[in-house]
Formats: C-alpha cells, sequence, structure tokens
C-alpha cells in the first residue's frame, strides 16, 4: 500500500469509526473490526488458534479387521488472522494412536501468538513440527487452518496456487466394505453408478468370493488394499495376477512393511501397481520406497498436512514414484485440503466425509465420481 | 464470482463504459480497458507473448578461461494477461550453447494463446518443455515471465507464494575475476565494505597466489568455484584442505563431470561442502549428486525456470543435499527471479545484474552484502 492511499485510508478510518462505519481492503463498507482497524492503521496482527472436540457420527458400523466403532474422534481447528478464518481438523481413527486427548495437549502448545506473518508457512510449520515428535494427525490440523486462512488471504483455492488444472482431478474410489455376498451385492448396486472406481479391502481368506460378488454387479475397475494381509510372496503375487484378471487397477500395501525384500520382490513381478501405505507416513519416508514400491498413499493425517504433502508430491514425481492420495474418517475439511492436490495424483480415496453423519461444510464434492474442487478460497470451505 | 455480482457489474459495466469509466475488481473507479471488459462480462481472456533481444553491456571485461567478451546476448520476454504483464528473460552465455537465433526461433513456436488460465503453470510449463529439448534459458524466459504475472495476478511476491520469509535471504558472494595481484588487491578492496562473501574462481596454476592475494586486505569467507578445474583427486583434495585453511568456506565443481568417483571421493574426504554446477542442470539430476557432492547449485538459465527451481529445492532437501542459487549475466528480473527462493538455499551467487550497464528494471537489491527482497508481487520488478 503507498504511503499516499494508506494515509487515506487512515483519515478515512477515523472519520468512519466514529460514524460507525469502516472501508475494508476491497473498497465495500462495511462494520468496523479489530481486523480493519489493524490493517488499517498499520497495527500488527498476530496468529490465533482456537480448537475444540468434535466427534464424527459414522452412517454405518465401521469395522477394520478385530474392530468395529460407530464414532471417529476428531478435533476442530480454526486460525485466525486479521479478522479471517482459516479451518482445520484432525481425524484420530484409534489404531493410528492420536486420540482427542493428545491432539487437544498438543495443540495448546501450539504459541502462534509469536507471528504475525501467515504467510511464513515454511517457519511456522517448522516451529509446529519440533514442539514434539509424532502428532502427525495434530500437526496437520495446524497446516489445514493455516493453508486455509493464507489461501483466503490470497483469495485464492490451493490448487490454483500450486498451479493446478482442477479438471484434472480424479475420480475417487469408494470402498465396499467387507460383508456377506448379498450385502456386498446389495451395497455395489446401490453405488455402481454414483463412481467411476471402486475400492476393496483384501488380505482375508474370502478374498476371492469378495471381489466375484462386485464382479456378479459391476465391471467398474476396483483398487485394492490388501493391509499387509498377506505374508508369503508367491501366495500374495498368486493374487494380484488373479486380482489383474477381474479388473482390478492397483494393490495397495500387498504385505507386512516389514517384510521389505518380499515387497520389493512383490512390486518387480507384480503386473499392477504397487503402492506404500503402512510402510511409510512422511516425506522422508518417500525415498526408501524406491524399488520396493511402485507408488506411494499420501494422507494428510500421516504426513502432517499439505505443505509436506505437495514436498512428497514432489518428490515422488522426481523419483518415478506414482502417487496416490488417502484420508480417514474425516469432515468435508482434511477432505477438501486433500482434494487440492489430487489433480497431481494417479489415484485417490477421498470418500471419507461420504461416511459421515455430521459433516460441519461443504467442499470438495463428488460428482459422477470425480473429485469436484470449487473455486473458493483456501481449501474452499463452506460452512454449513 | 456469484450470478448476482456478475450481473450488477455487468449492468454497471455497461453504464460506466458509455461514460469513460469502468470498475475493477477491488472496487476503484478507473479508465476503461480490455482487461476489465474481459473480466466483468466473462469473456475469455488468452495469454499472449512478445519477446525481442537485448544486448546486454557488461561494465567490464569478462573473461573465462580461454575466452573474454564485453556484452552477453539476452532476449527479453512479456507475458500478458487481462492487461497485465509479467516479464521474463533468456541470458545466454555463449559456452551454454543457446543463442539469441535460437531463444528467438524457440519462443516463435511457443503458441501461449491455446492457454485461457495462466494459473495452469504445470499444464503450461510442460507444453513448453515438449516443444523441443534442450534450450533451457529459453524455457525459463517464458516460466519467469508467467510466474511474474502469476504473482501479479495473486497480488503476492513468490517468496510468499512459497511460504518464505524474506529475512532469511542470505548474502550474495561477488566474483573477484582473475587478474594480476594489485588488481585482485583493488578489487577486493573496492567491493570488500560492501559484501559479505567473496567469490572467486579456481582451478589454474596461480590459484594459491590469488588467494592470498584477497587474503592481504580482507578476512570476508570466500566460495571458490574450480569449474572443473583440478584433473586430479589428491591434488583437489590437497588444495581443498589448503583452501579451508585461508577461511573458504565452500567449493563448487573440484573435479570434471565425468570423474563421478573421483568427485565422490573428493566429497568424502573434504573438509567444505562441494557443489555440483557443470554436473547438472535440471530436476532430473537431482538424485544423481547424492554421494558425489554435498549440494547443488540451481541456475534459471539451466533448469527451465522458477517451478522447476522450486521442485529442485524440495528434491534436494529430502534428499539431504545442500542447497546454492546461481545466475549468469543478466539482468535484473531474471537475479530477482532467482532470488524469490533465495530464503530456502545456503548460498547464493546473484551477482548478475551488478555487472551490467544497462539494466531494464529495479528488482532484488543488495544491501550490505545481503539479497533484499521487496513487496510488490511477482518477482518485484518496476521497470527502469
Amino acid at each position: 500500500m503507498s504511503q499516499n492511499r494508506r494515509q487515506f485510508l487512515k483519515t478515512t478510518l477515523m472519520a468512519t469509526v466514529g460514524a460507525g462505519l469502516a472501508i475494508d481492503n476491497i473498497g465495500a463498507v462495511q462494520a468496523p473490526s479489530l481486523f480493519h482497524i489493524n490493517r488499517l492503521v498499520g497495527g500488527e496482527s498476530h496468529l490465533k488458534i482456537r480448537f475444540f472436540p468434535y466427534e464424527l457420527k459414522l452412517n454405518h458400523v465401521f469395522t477394520v479387521s478385530s474392530f468395529s466403532r460407530t464414532t471417529t474422534p476428531d478435533v476442530q481447528v480454526e486460525v485466525e488472522y486479521d479478522g479471517i478464518v482459516g479451518y482445520g481438523e484432525a481425524s484420530m481413527p484409534p489404531y493410528l494412536g492420536e486420540s482427542i486427548e493428545s491432539v487437544m495437549a498438543f495443540l495448546k502448545q501450539v504459541d502462534l501468538n509469536q507471528f504475525t506473518d501467515p504467510f511464513q508457512l515454511e517457519d511456522i510449520l517448522s516451529y509446529v513440527d519440533h514442539i514434539a515428535p509424532e502428532n502427525t494427525a495434530a500437526k496437520a490440523s495446524v497446516d489445514i487452518a493455516l493453508h486455509d486462512l493464507v489461501g483466503k488471504l490470497l483469495k485464492a483455492p490451493w490448487y490454483k496456487i500450486w498451479g493446478l488444472d482442477k479438471e484434472k482431478a480424479p475420480n475417487t474410489t469408494y470402498t465396499i466394505g467387507i460383508d456377506t455376498d448379498e450385502m456386498v451385492k446389495q451395497k455395489t448396486q446401490e453405488v455402481a453408478g454414483k463412481f467411476k472406481i471402486l475400492k476393496v479391502k483384501v488380505g482375508t481368506d474370502h478374498d476371492k468370493q469378495l471381489i466375484n460378488a462386485i464382479r456378479s454387479v459391476t465391471d467398474l475397475p476396483i483398487a485394492v488394499d490388501a493391509n499387509q494381509g498377506w505374508k508369503d510372496k508367491y501366495y500374495a503375487l498368486d493374487m494380484i495376477n488373479w486380482l489383474k484378471e477381474k479388473g482390478v487397477v492397483m494393490i495397495e500395501q500387498p504385505m507386512p512393511k516389514e517384510q521389505l525384500a518380499d515387497l520389493a520382490w512383490v512390486t518387480e513381478h507384480s503386473p499392477l501397481p504397487t503402492f506404500a501405505d503402512e510402510s511409510m507416513k512422511r516425506l522422508s519416508d518417500v525415498s526408501r520406497m524406491v524399488g520396493v514400491f511402485n507408488g506411494i498413499n499420501i494422507k494428510l493425517m500421516k504426513c502432517t498436512g499439505m505443505r509436506e504433502a505437495w514436498k512428497m508430491v514432489t518428490l515422488a514425481r522426481a523419483l518415478g514414484l506414482k502417487v496416490m492420495v488417502g484420508c480417514m474418517t474425516e469432515t468435508s475439511c482434511a477432505v477438501s485440503a486433500a482434494a487440492q492436490f489430487s489433480p497431481a495424483v494417479d489415484f485417490a480415496d477421498l470418500d471419507g466425509n461420504l461416511l459421515i453423519a455430521n459433516d460441519r461444510f461443504k467442499g470438495m464434492v463428488v460428482e459422477n465420481g470425480k473429485i469436484t474442487l470449487n473455486d473458493l478460497p483456501g481449501i474452499g470451505l463452506k460452512k454449513l
């Protein structure tokens, strides 16, 4: 802002504050707020953070191996600067080790008040990352809120800031849960018209039965996640060859993360691209995946958020790895954050917000199976 | 923009155009332009590119090994969208293989008119890169102009868009040319007060004499560039050990790029960090530098521009490599573009604009030896 304009606004402010009015930065007349006063008279603003627990209610009982649940613990975060609010979220499926208590305890230590420039994401997020090890979902919640804020300050969505074409966002997979043949067929029929690619968790004794049940009602491509389920490399490869015949297009984590050599062997012989999931979390893991998998699955709650995720995309591409983006059960907040870089990935598994009954936002939506980004700034949220 | 607001603006425009006035997107009343008309009535804008040769006049005769010159061939580029202009530049020191002719021929093939969204840098720059191999300076000129444009559209400088703190920009080195002892001492005395770190080209028979001449007048840290000058690894290591004693802080390309094993051996034993220069150009070269050098030198004219440069920074950091940024003799345009990511590097050699007599811009400046970025959007240029 030029001196003249600043002086003009200062004078105008003084006049308008008295009249109960202020001029904001796009020239519209509004009620005065600290935001405007700070900005116009050059007072220094600081970042503020707020957060509260938010229990996600699941539409259906969620079953992973030996475990069932009807809710997911979650913490909602807001970061405010100059009257503009960015939204973030931490989702904590219990098997990942974080909880509402751990996230709240972590966030209480996050002193954003020391920062006066939200654009300095490298420094701010490095500070957050160094508060304590792990706590990746808690860190992601701050990262997402800051990205939403900075995008709003730039008046641009992140896919645009990152130079991506939102039309290139892929179809998202939709997961068909493990169930009886009849239920699997019924669920598949329900969603087959709405999605262009399905996802199935395998790695049980009934893998073929499950796939056959789906195939009896649809020809849609299928992505499979073995969740480390196969322990023998020959069995894993046999299964992958069979899955390929059945129209499966990719396979996540075919074997346990400890069996690196076996995973590398499976990847070498697999007719389908393999993706690392349990084998990796963060940027520092990516280069070790070369030769072990064909690609990586990036999840915001595991990698500390959008900034590190985007670095992981860059690194993976440079190392010749494919990329997929995944999510937890979470609101449209974290899902829309992850969707911002989806135009740069090969596969997307962003159905987490479709699984909950109490979403707080409208953001990225799935239209005809495709991730559809809006033009709203930041991560593209409208509060419901 | 909502339909209502669009309709409102359309109606207002129709009224104001008749009156010789239009309302721009921040609500200020201005003279009408194609920019506003396009934007307000939803007409589709296209990217336009213009370019012209521009001979850089050097302040001093420039000598590299067997070669002297008083000018550097250069092409200036402008990319326009909706009335906003982004500036770019290709600088072609003859030893890199590009020329005014080759750059003009390449740029004539660049059809930006097919693009209606300058934000889609990934697609646009991928298109430019695939027009022909090599031509890295020509490609960089388009990349820089597009970044300047997009930054202006976002109303933010790139260091900010990249999440960096401009205060962390490093000191730039300033090169003391090879000359007689007396001249070296005189030149060093002239610049010692203005810079915090000097740069010296070594790799001749007179390396020690040159360093001693500088050391007789200043204690400033020195960066050295051996330009592949040493052919024997033991000699190279001896020299590096000696240089370390003399207050040298880093060494570029101690040996020929073909001698990979020797370079790796020197890096392993060197008390100073080694940086790849002639050994690398682009993103695809970076991972091969691990174990051979401690760091990489990124030059926009060799790596096709800012987008790839920023990816190289990310990749290098993830692989544990240090990063430096260098330049050619060039105007403040390309130097300021490179300076945008300088807060993320370990060493900067951005003195190219200080060597010419006919700069077209004011941009990044060196204050007390430090790279000092301004708050102007894009790459931060003011046309002179």
